[in-house]
């Protein structure tokens, strides 16, 4: 008999909700909690009080809170979906009660834009200690594209030299400007300097300055641009042999176009400003008047395609494949009512805390997730609406 | 003796203060007050306490405070350089106190970008059996546009037909993205649809849809695109024979992307959105993080021109003439501290207010700009820092 306390009521967490409450043989007993308490009424509401046996406000940025919560219901398992910046104080309430835990971003800090698993990564040995597990960034990218990874190294090379994410969303959702996640999380991200690996030392670009021209499956040719993502430091520890690891993700003129009007007028910089006598972050202010990217779902068209290309030596040969999966908008939306960006999140999250719920994936510790076997992870892609493919390349596509 | 309260304390007042202080002999006794008394007494450091006698804070909002504040000063006129909501408060009180008014900009309702001189006008008669008078939009336009047309129709033409009022800014202040006057007030203005008088009725356009590429004296061709400016509605109403009067103004291509990106998102919407736990209307907001339009004099390059077409019948002929000024950001910066458009309301400020109170420009009642003789004001024009000249063209240069 397995329980989760998944915290959280976003977009994303509404698919793991509902993907979660259709597997009873993983998980028996399902309870939410979000700041906003009206929001897992309605989750529950819509899934059923079979499913959903109880739901709870919690403040995640108390561990204390937390604490409680967990105590109430026992969970085997916390599903964070909440805010990146409530990674921690979750973490602690996990090792204070001895519980699992899962995410699928890593911690920042609220005052600063870094991302890095510093942070978490020290939790490594009170983990160990307590007994529990900590599984970090199980949703696509990062999540997905560190399986697809480890699942290349395993069986298409003998040894992997260079890595390139790609993450294109090739939909359409109608408005002037939106983000497909949390705004104010996904624009501290694209704003920041962008960061690669190569030659086993970290090299920095200005924003959005480096592009490729990438033809993406199902899509065609989209602009791509170079920015740091968080995988990429975990991937690089855990795959010494790669001379480079990149990330790029596609932005149409017009979304340019918006972030830099946005970013030149300060109006996604998170230092407050004065306003009728209160300090008031730009940022989050932004993120009142763009639309909630829970509602771009309806009418949502086209698709998302992420994967991997890498180059390596097999059988003394140099070879490149790309892995990668089609997601299309307006099938997610028609399955669990979300677009594609939040399903391709939900669903990996979904995978990762049933591989530990049933001991596939279970050591003590803080784990990253191309740490285990990835081919139980992959078939439970493929059965649970994330199919991929493997294309063998005849060279890498990039010119640079 | 003449005392004047000046009500307002931002770019345009600094120069209508500094004007008045260097013309003792139309001005005795200088107070201010605004609702940030700072604000004052850095004004009154910066030009001497022999000249501004007194300064205070008041909420211009408020009818019953300013007229206290009236009672204490008791000036001869009141300068209204506050926030066009605050016109009828400041009116209101100086019926209460039998004290003679002067604006710049006509009143606005906060909740609603409606520029009309409706307001004001229904003060006619109360104005008229006190024996008081108000002299609405001193500024530059309205101001200086509407004294032009009067002088055109009195020297120029026997019958004026057609009026274009164009308004170029050809400066360059070097920021991404800012107003030059009160970007809540500007931008207000500018995303409101457009509105010209033909054939004795208002037509309406899609904002900013009409353009014309017009040819600025010291300046070049510029996109010009056709609003509704306030001073239309006065000038169609005191010279009937006007078959067509239209406003034009100038705008950049990366001025227009900007207020496009911020009207596409709604953060320059006046209706207030929901923001942790308050409603904020996203205009102010954005006021919040945009350049304080005072704080870009400094290293403002380049020139305004700003000035009315005017086509009519003298001794039976059609003819064109162009009346205009050329104001420079740095010249104007080196003389006040100020940038050319704060300059350029502020000096026909300090005109109206000298007219008024030295009898030239005396009558009971609520008044625009062209219903008084335009000679004294145009002489005073070319005295304190605004001279204009006078093109006889061979045609239109409006191709629409």
């Amino acid at each position: 008999m397995s329980r989760v306390l998944i915290i959280g009521a976003g977009g994303v967490a509404s698919v793991t909700v509902k993907k979660c409450a259709r597997l009873p043989q993983h998980f028996d007993e399902i309870y939410l909690a979000s700041r906003t308490v009206s929001k897992c009424e309605a989750l529950q509401q819509e899934v059923g009080a079979d499913r959903v046996k109880g739901v709870f406000a919690v403040d995640a940025d108390n561990a204390k809170e937390v604490e409680a919560l967990i105590n109430e219901v026992k969970p085997d398992l916390v599903i964070n979906l909440a805010l990146p910046y409530q990674d921690l104080p979750i973490m602690d309430a996990c090792l204070a009660t001895n519980t699992d835990y899962l995410d699928t971003a890593n911690y920042e800090p609220k005052d600063e834009a870094k991302f890095e698993y510093s942070w978490q990564w020290a939790y490594q040995d009170k983990f160990k200690d307590a007994g529990i597990m900590a599984l970090l960034g199980s949703g696509f990218d990062p999540g997905v594209t560190n399986v697809y990874t480890a699942y290349a190294a395993k069986h298409y090379f003998d040894e992997i030299h260079y890595l390139d994410i790609v993450d294109c969303n090739g939909g359409d959702h109608g408005q002037a400007f939106a983000t497909n996640f949390n705004p104010e999380i996904n624009i501290r991200e694209i704003t920041q300097r962008g960061r690669y690996w190569e030659n086993g030392e970290w090299k920095e670009t200005d924003p959005l300055s480096v592009r490729e021209d990438l033809d993406y499956q199902n899509i065609g040719v989209r602009a791509s641009y170079l920015m740091f993502h968080e995988e990429l430091e975990s991937i690089v520890k855990h795959f010494p042999t790669l001379k480079r690891a990149r990330f790029w993700m596609t932005f149409g003129d017009a979304y340019l176009n918006h972030l830099r009007v946005l970013e030149g007028i300060g109006m996604t910089s998170i230092e407050p400003v004065e306003f009728q006598g209160q300090k008031i972050v730009p940022l989050e202010f932004l993120k009142a008047v763009l639309p909630n990217p829970g509602s771009l779902a309806e009418g949502y068209s086209g698709m998302t395609c992420i994967g991997t290309y890498i180059t390596g030596i097999k059988d003394g040969k140099e070879k490149t494949i790309f892995i990668y999966n089609n997601c299309d908008h307006a099938k997610c939306n028609e399955e669990v009512g979300a677009q594609a960006v939040s399903y391709t999140t939900g669903v990996p999250a979904m995978i990762g805390a049933a591989l530990m719920l049933n001991g596939t994936w279970k050591e003590a510790g803080v784990w990253n997730m191309e740490q285990f076997d990835p081919d139980p992870f992959m078939e439970m892609l493929n059965e649970h609406g994330l199919p991929w493919h493997v294309l063998e390349c005849e060279s890498s596509p990039f010119t640079k």
